[in-house]
Parts: structure tokens; sequence; C-alpha cells
């Protein structure tokens, strides 16, 4: 694929497991692909240095903190579109990058009010270049969804792989060899980068504690359905949230095979 | 694989993705493969039909429950060897089964005091035919420890679903499309077998509430840093939490490709 109509060159600031997988997919714009936190600094950097004209992008996962430190930096000549493909691995690094990382992913623009549409519509020619599918809205609104899909669950996987490391009652050698029953999924997201996390976190404090108010509620609805034997309300509880997963597959967001198409016997194999 | 020199039959009372895998596997004991409620009744209906020195077994999540429900029913002529094959997949019913499901997963043992040890042995060898390592503890033991690597991982996931798909500020079709964060992860487990998990909840009440209470403490923790905007006490927490990912990656409890192994391009490949 060339994305050489699109944008005569490329820049990419940050050159991790995103910012390796555009420069696979695209090898040719200055797409910021470093933590949420060193965004501003960055900009503040590189603001002396950008042509008229030129398009400015980032791929941070909060955008409302990345709008607030990164524009006031750009001269007004510049184009300043944020953007969040939605889209990663549990690895970081160049190294992790492959160019299939985008495809068939939603990716976020969340241009500020005013910026020209041209702009807009060059990046998100990029993105679709890219494989990615483009979605545009307010950066408060993409802030939020993406503290319930993505920051909140980081938040509550890192916690209780927390909680299973430390336990008097459970070794963790226990924990490690029969993780097979629920546990070893959160252990995925939970070994993701810890620099970029923290950025996250803060950058995206109020959305996260907003939905985090709400789990905690539904996790005391759950808690007291168990402790009151209450076996209706959690029968009632288990079968509403089958349907999500199913929406999830049938738009292609996840693989339909059991066990996320896990290798069942190939494990086996591996271990004999 | 043959088991025929350590069982003449088989019964496999209850027909769902766990009886119709050890089916597939053995093909030919009383194993009651049913939701861990329902094995009090069970085992009373069974007793009359059981003949002399039958080893009797059950594959539940939870023991502590089922040994104090089944074995005051078995004629002690009977031996009772409580087991639970640590594998599953999100999918339920006999046609989800297959014969690879038990390779290098554990199977835990929860013999009652005074259990015959040749019984014991008998049911090893049965479960190492069949591709699992085997492990023998009491059944508080296993309680405890199947609260934090499965009971509760379940919990959190079936409550963090529910959440996302009653908030009044981030619609179900964008929780759906934007999943790819980390939230469709959780979504495999909250897709599990309602019945089984009410039962398993009611059944292992103390214990999950005990690791409940264990794990809001640390949810505390860093939802106070957060608030605080103490980024130190986060990166800590995240840098050691990618130990144990990488200690359940090392004993092939989980594929080491990057996303689980999920198919990137042909999950494209299919959209398009």
């Amino acid at each position: 694929m060339s994305v050489a109509p699109h944008f005569r060159k490329i820049a990419l600031i940050g050159f991790g497991l995103i910012g390796g997988s555009i420069a696979r997919a695209a090898r040719e714009h200055v797409i910021l692909c470093i933590p949420v936190g060193a965004c501003g600094a960055v900009a503040q950097e590189i603001a002396p240095y950008l042509g008229p004209g030129v398009v400015v992008s980032d791929v941070g996962s909060v955008k409302g903190a990345v709008v607030r430190d990164v524009a006031p930096h750009l001269p007004a000549s510049a184009h300043f579109v944020p953007a969040h493909p939605v889209a990663g691995t549990e690895h970081s690094g160049p190294d992790s990058g492959f160019a299939e990382l985008f495809i068939n992913r939603w990716c976020i623009l969340t241009p500020p009010d005013g910026t020209d549409p041209q702009a807009v519509e060059r990046l998100r020619t990029f993105w679709t270049a890219l494989g990615a599918k483009v979605e545009i809205m307010t950066p408060d609104h993409h802030d939020l969804v993406l503290a319930i899909t993505s920051h909140l669950p980081h938040l509550i996987a890192y916690t209780i792989v927390g909680t299973a490391d430390e336990l008097a009652q459970v070794t963790s050698s226990e924990v490690i060899k029969f993780s097979a029953g629920g546990f070893r999924d959160f252990t995925r997201i939970a070994a993701s980068d810890p620099t970029m996390w923290r950025d996250v976190f803060l950058a995206n404090k109020d959305a996260v504690l907003e939905m985090l108010g709400t789990f905690n509620e539904d996790l005391s609805k759950l808690t007291r359905a168990i402790r009151r034997n209450d076996g209706e309300a959690l029968f009632e509880h288990f079968s509403r949230t089958r349907a999500i997963r199913r929406g999830i597959v049938e738009i292609g967001q996840d693989s339909a095979a059991p066990d996320f198409g896990r290798p069942h016997a190939q494990l086996g194999k591996k271990a004999d």
C-alpha cells in the first residue's frame, strides 16, 4: 500500500510498538508515537522546525490532555489532528511492531473545533490506507469511551494480578500453574508497558475515576447477591453479558474461535 | 490413547463441554460433569446402582461443597475421589468438547482423609492418560486457589461487562466497536455458562468473598494513587505485574504470541 499521494514525508517521533507498526505499514507527516505525558515537551521541541501546512498528529490513548498539552506549542500554520488507533498488543518497542496491526481496527480522530477539514481528510485517508476504519468524535467523548473500553480494564487487570501475587494463603507458583481457569487472560494486559499506562491514568484521571465509581457500585451489587445466596440475581446478570461478546465477534473485533484461538494441542506438544 | 487398563467402564453423568471432552479423549468410571449445585441430588439418585469398588469422581470447580453434598449419599463400598480439571473455554455443551482440552492442563484431586490410595492412583493415571498433570491438595486449599485464579477473575469480568452495557454516556455499539483496547479480553470469560457460574459463586462464597476483600483493598490503593497523581506508585505496581505473565508463558500455560495469538491479518481479510 502506498500513502505517498496523501503525504510526501512522514516524521515518526517515538519508535515503539505503534511507531514501528506505522513505519512498516506506511514507510514514509509528524506523528507522535510517545507516552501521553511526553507530548507537550516534544511538541515544544519540534515546533520551530514545522513547515507551513504540515499535519501534526499523535497516537495517544488520551485525547483531552494531548490537545491541551500540544496545541499551544504549535505554529498557526500547522494543522493539529489528534488520532488514536485502538490497537496494540501487550508487547512494546519497535521490534514488536507489525504492518497488520491496524487492519480492521478503529482509528479515532479528535480534531479541535476549527481544524481545516482538508487536513482531517488527509489523515483519514492515511489511516484508511493502513487498513483502519476511521471515526471522528470530540476529545472528551473519546476519553469517556476509552475509559470503559480500555483504561478501566487495564486498571482492573493490573489490580487483580497484583492481588494474586501478594496473597499469603496461595503461593505465586500455584497462581501460575492453575491460571488456565481465567486468571491468565488478565495477565496479558497487566503485562503492558508501565510508562505508557502510568501516563494514561494520570492524563485521563476524571473519566477513569467516574467509570471506577460505576464499576464499584456494580461489583457491590454482585457481592451482595453472593453474600445473600441470591442465585437468581447472579444468573440474570451472567446471562446478559453473553450478548456483548457475541456483538464483538460478529463485527470482527475478536476471534470466534474458543479461548481466543489459543493453540491447545500445540501447547501440549511444546511441553511434552 | 487408551484408559482401558485403568477402568473397565466409565459412566459420564452430565454431557457438556467437559463431559464431551472426556468422552472424546477416553471413550469408555462415574464422573459427574454437572453444575456444582446439582451434585448432591445426582449422587443420591445414582447411589443404589453403584457396584462395589467403583470410583466416583466429578469435575466441579468447587470441592468443599461437592465433598459435603456428595459423600454422605455414596455407599461405603464406593471410592469418592473429587477432581477438578482446570481447563475450559467460554463455550458450553457437548459439541464444544474436544479431546485436546486437558493436554498440559492441571487436574487437581482432593481425596477426603482416609480415601483408598489405590483409587486415587487409578484416577491419577486416568487423567494423566488424557494429557493432564495431576496435583493433590485438600478441598479447602483448592477452593482458595481457585477463588483467586478463576472465580474472582470471572466475577470481575462479569461485572465490568455489565457496567459497560449499562452506561448512559457511552453506547453499547461504541463499547463493541472500540473493544480492542482491552475490554474484549474480559468479554470472553463473561460469556461463560450462567448456571455453572451461579453455582460456583454460591458454593464457594466464603473464599470468593475473602479474595474480593483483598482485591477491593488493592483497587482502592491504585484509585488513591490516580486521585493523588502518584505516578511513581502506579509505575512501580505496573512493573511488578509483568513477571507473573512471564511465569505463565514459561511453563506453557499460555501462548507466548502477542494478543494470545489472535489472527490479526485474518480478521482483516474476513471483514474486507
